[in-house]
């Protein structure tokens, strides 16, 4: 089973920040994100590029539903041309298996759909 | 007139910077905006809160109506209960009357209407 299809509800149960050997796992099937240490706090980080601001906007508002959806929030940078998405859990001030699936189901918003 | 309903036509014709006279005269009108420098950029900013995520994004979506409409784009960063808002103009790499125009527009979408 893919992270992106993986269920968010972990995090609602006594929480614990993925290991680094976890991290390293699920880095492995998000090539495209990083982790960034922003305030002390590490986030994952994708820069996903756009033909326009229209563009970025609608993505915003896609990877914006699916937050809605699972309860877990990203924060979302949205310029002409580009959308950064952070995803990390403010509970535990990292990163939790959640913010990795959350990252993958993201990534499936850029993509065209099979 | 308010600066919210001035042209934003301008910045279309051999833009010029606003001056540091012209920019304390538009800051007037914009008491909550403060002047932030960005990788050696003047930026236009502010901070606006919400109480959840939905109402952040909807913000961030009228924001980004009204830079449609104008043709002149912002960075909007949308997290879970607030949006901040950076306004500046890029071919000149710093801050036009139009942001400041901007600017004012934004404040107008987060006010209830008359």
């Amino acid at each position: 089973m893919s992270l992106a299809h993986e269920s968010c509800s972990a995090c609602q149960h006594g929480a614990e920040p993925a290991s680094a050997a976890e991290r390293q796992q699920y880095l492995n099937e998000l090539p495209d994100w990083k982790i960034e240490q922003i305030d002390g706090i590490d986030q994952l980080v994708r820069r996903f590029a756009f033909a326009d601001f229209k563009g970025a906007l609608a993505f915003t508002n896609r990877v914006g539903a699916l937050a809605e959806a699972a309860g877990h929030h990203p924060s979302l940078l949205t310029e002409w041309g580009a959308v950064t998405v952070r995803w990390w859990t403010h509970k535990i001030g990292g990163l939790h298996k959640t913010d990795f699936v959350m990252a993958a189901r993201t990534d499936l918003e850029h993509q065209p759909r099979p």
